[in-house]
């Protein structure tokens, strides 16, 4: 079962990703980012080898996508908030994009 | 060049797509419809067959995805509201989704 995520992650992991761009809804407890690709190849690219991801994790985003930018929105619907989940997917989306 | 959606057009092509559910926003010239699937890989395996024709197309949609949930607007800025390219992708994305 995931879990909400803890006090101490929250202290060690956010920092990280919020230093990395991503950007923290604390009254819906979701982080959010905007990438920007060269074109629309590139974003759904993203956005495809994201979405592989996300399935084998059984962990979706909430995204949105124009041309080359797509809007990310990152939280677990189960636990209402955060989860280690979140952190992964993150991170790995920063990869995929970088 | 595209071009804005002739009014022939308008009174011909548009009923059509507004009985199978796509809406008309009076106000931006745009039309919009949720395309709801099984499950996540369902929605995103039409994201992609339908990202494939609009890279082909040189016509981008806006797009919001969560789960099995894709909500697609579509307009053409070029021309400030819609064209014919619309009408094509719609017919398509109703034809992929079917």
């Amino acid at each position: 079962m995931t879990e909400k995520l803890s006090q101490d992650a929250r202290e060690t992991e956010l920092p990280a990703l919020i230093e990395a761009g991503w950007v923290l809804d604390a009254e819906r407890d979701a982080i959010s980012k905007t990438f920007k690709f060269k074109n629309f190849i590139e974003a759904f690219g993203f956005m495809t080898r994201a979405a592989i991801w996300a399935e084998k994790w059984v962990h979706h985003p909430e995204w949105f996508n124009v041309y080359n930018r797509v809007e990310v929105r990152l939280t677990t619907h189960d636990v209402g908030g955060l989860s280690p989940l979140d952190m992964k997917l993150a991170r790995k989306m920063d990869a995929l994009a970088g």
